[in-house]
């Protein structure tokens, strides 16, 4: 079963969500299903980190539609990759920044609305292509194949036998600062996490005890937690912050 | 294939529409769509014009299910409105003031949950009812055909050879400052758009460049829009705000 | 039909609801469905008030999949009840304190994803186990039979010929104010309700008047209310506030 998965920046109180998911309803009976709305607006970072953790608990035959577009009707591409039959709509921005998989430019514009706006991508062409492939359209049918996606600008986490590096790469409601730092490649069981002069040292596998503490995350990386606290607000520190993670 | 779409003000903290899901998926398998449960409290004037830009685009055979109604428990009628095949279940009270339609008043008690309370139409009345038409009821059964339905308060734009006049009838998420005034009924083609004193000149077909600027918005109108900022903070400009368009 | 309906304090910004979607549409095709994911984090006595006035509204099959769980990845039980036929998954912390049913500790890891997190259960855990459900596993290939839940700190109310004494358990986005005291159950007819030393005597059936009044709400119990305004902000009252309502 085809099902198609919506992330934008678009809030629920304004009307896009549902023209999005009108012309989608129009379209095909594939199931929609909300991941989020509320991406910062334009926040392309956000997003590209928002889906990375998700994607690998999604079906073959998902299409996920990520419509955080700052460039709406520019020259920017619309891009359709198909990561081992999970699939992919966006603008070519760096939201898909940590897809793996082969890529499409969406240049059929058949399967675009008639009369469509410049300035809503999502309603006039995200949504009738997310319900064409939900339909069973092949990638091949949206546009020529390519390579050369646009990517954010990231430094990925380093790891040697003295220190790991990585970055603050989200905050979430509770507070939690999620760092890209893999627990499995650090070379070293026993450390201390330093961030903007400040030093965390406690581990901890659950969420007690007192104080900040590091914590092995959902997605396998080091988190900075705090005890139903926020660690952003104790800590002072935010995304895009870097950390260095030393031997005990 | 039917589908229950809602639009509500009650927000996703409280237990309302988690009640109103609830008594219709008791009644019915058809899919239950959200719209928005964040229009502001009690604001009938946000919704009629939240469900004008979307309707045209949704199926026949979607039930929207719109539930703003500061008057519930009163002697306000609850209407229903066939429109082309779409149909629209709310209170009689403006929201419905952009839909077009043959309009029957509610008035079939043996659709309502039994025992149903003054305070919460919403589940007790509108979930059962939308079940219903979901399943098939006519608008026949609902009650009789009415056609003095409530509406907002609302000067439509006008338009004549040296001015077009309106209102400036939603503020979205990302600060765009969408009026009513359809750009193609605009009898001249190079303007300049004034509002509270401020004139805004620059003309635009992307988010791009510097500045406040002019854009035909996805519903066709003209919006005041900023690059990746607020418009609505940058000139101090509202909801309601009137504005005029006339000759650059 | 079997349909999943979620309840969180995830919020919707995060990528925790859309992981644990992707999880269960990897498993099951039965609808999912959000109830909220608004609970105050942490907030197991919010999420008890907010599951109380809704289950009784949903039909057989469905399986209220409940994650509110600052204990996760502590000992604390993980549990389902089968309520009549309605289904139930949460932590053993109290979240389910008015639900009554059939309850078993679900122990069975075989239903758990491979390598899950200890911070993440309701991905690894409550994700796959409501989809075994859906697909119509049996309460008893969980785990064991219990019978001694946790439950919440909480009073109920009393009553007497001369005074109903009783608790605001929420309140709402309108700034309602939400007693447990039952009107039914109330042995005398007029009355009025005293709380923090402010007194409000007025009863009516709807929302309108002036000022600050007495309602039975939709779930049968008396509500403080203010027409079109907030009575929580008026009175200065607030959750957990005792309330004692005596004769006029």
């Amino acid at each position: 079963m085809r099902r198609i998965a919506l992330v934008t920046d678009f809030g629920t109180r304004d009307p896009y969500v549902a023209a999005m998911k009108g012309v989608i309803a129009s379209r095909t009976d594939a199931p929609i299903l909300d991941c989020t709305h509320e991406i910062a607006p334009f926040d392309i970072w956000e997003a590209a980190f928002y889906l990375r953790p998700i994607v690998r608990y999604w079906p073959d035959g998902t299409i996920f539609t990520v419509v955080i577009d700052p460039g709406v009707g520019t020259s920017r591409r619309m891009v359709a990759i198909d990561s081992a039959g999970t699939f992919f709509l966006a603008p070519d921005n760096g939201v898909l920044t940590f897809v793996i998989g082969i890529a499409h430019a969406v240049e059929n514009e058949s399967l675009f609305l008639p009369d469509g706006s410049t300035t809503f991508h999502g309603r006039d062409r995200f949504a009738p292509v997310a319900a064409a492939l939900a339909n069973g359209l092949s990638m091949e049918q949206l546009g020529p194949r390519i390579d050369n996606l646009v990517r954010i600008d990231y430094d990925p986490p380093t790891y040697d036998r003295k220190r790991a590096e990585g970055t603050i790469v989200a905050v979430d409601r509770f507070g939690n600062l999620i760092t890209d730092v893999e627990s499995a490649r650090i070379p070293f069981t026993s450390f201390v996490l330093q961030a903007r002069q400040k030093t965390v040292s406690r581990m901890s596998s659950t969420y007690t005890g007192n104080g900040p503490f590091l914590i092995v995350g959902s997605a396998g990386c080091v988190e900075i937690s705090a005890p139903q606290a926020s660690a952003a607000a104790l800590l002072q520190l935010s995304r895009g912050d870097r950390v260095v993670i030393i031997p005990a």
